[in-house]
């Protein structure tokens, strides 16, 4: 079902981190970042559960790099705390900043998916915990517990839909932009 | 597991199409295009037999506009036969076209899971045949068949992946050509 991405320096990034264990164990702060997440809007305390269980936490100190662009990893992650820069490398070798996500941000989930290596860097804005969630895992959950795999895997669906339908209205505007400029 | 969307008006376009019938009556239409789609790329004869048998098949003449940019519907599309024209409507209300899909290509999956209104429009080329999977049936694949549900739920989720990491490039490129313009 996932092919790809068996590098051997996969999640190499991830195991230079500080590990707090089951993410069960930030239950409580989890419950405190669903209210600004997307992710989690329809998703019952019971899924939280449910999900958080199969979900490892980590912190990290402000100025760390959570993914790299470029990297083979195979898991997302969900920012309980703290904020994160968003960074892409543009043509000429620079990082180009793309946004800054906060608290109930899912980050790397195409990663997750696909297995193409990373597309952008993230770097912890202030000292920063995040829970994660493996390839593995995904996997366990759609064997395990396949409607509520299904249930994870549509709000993903959906939460790709709309960043594509953001980026691609963004891309029409520059065309659009670019064009004018040209006549 | 999918609220939105119910609008009264919903499907309106596809009603006026002909159908085929249940899309198995094109099997081996269905077969000679996989070999240039990428949904279908790891699936079975059986997996790609069983989702046939989830779609109904339609033909429309050239010209025909398949589907409307802000339409409230909820399938998605796989073209079987003839080139289809993709289109947005810019912020003066001209309509871009964006690209042209093939045989084999999916149009429309992320009305089919999130609701929202259609993002741009596809109008035949060609006369075209394509076979429909509704979210309807969507839902039926995850209950009765929650496994191969799953491995068409992360089909799409590797399909918009792909499709986001293209556009934010794009994205990326047109900031980076439009910042070198203002130095």
């Amino acid at each position: 079902m996932f092919e790809k991405g068996e590098s051997a320096a996969r999640n190499e990034l991830l195991l230079s981190f500080k590990s707090l264990g089951n993410a069960n164990v930030m239950i409580q702060k989890i419950f405190n970042m669903i209210g600004q997440s997307k992710f989690f809007e329809d998703f019952t305390v019971n899924d939280v559960e449910k999900l958080t269980s199969f979900m490892h936490a980590y912190e990290v100190e402000a100025g760390t790099t959570i993914i790299r662009e470029g990297d083979i990893d195979d898991y997302m992650l969900f920012i309980i705390e703290g904020r994160v820069n968003i960074l892409k490398t543009d043509s000429n070798g620079e990082r180009r900043p793309m946004t800054i996500a906060g608290p109930g941000t899912t980050l790397g989930e195409m990663s997750m998916i696909d297995g193409e290596p990373r597309f952008a860097s993230c770097i912890a804005l202030d000292a920063t915990t995040f829970a994660v969630l493996s390839r593995e895992s995904m996997v366990e959950i759609i064997m395990e517990e396949p409607s509520f795999g299904s249930k994870i895997l549509i709000k993903l669906i959906t939460m790709l839909s709309q960043r594509l339908r953001s980026t691609s209205s963004e891309l029409v505007h520059y065309l659009e932009h670019s064009q004018t400029q040209a006549i």
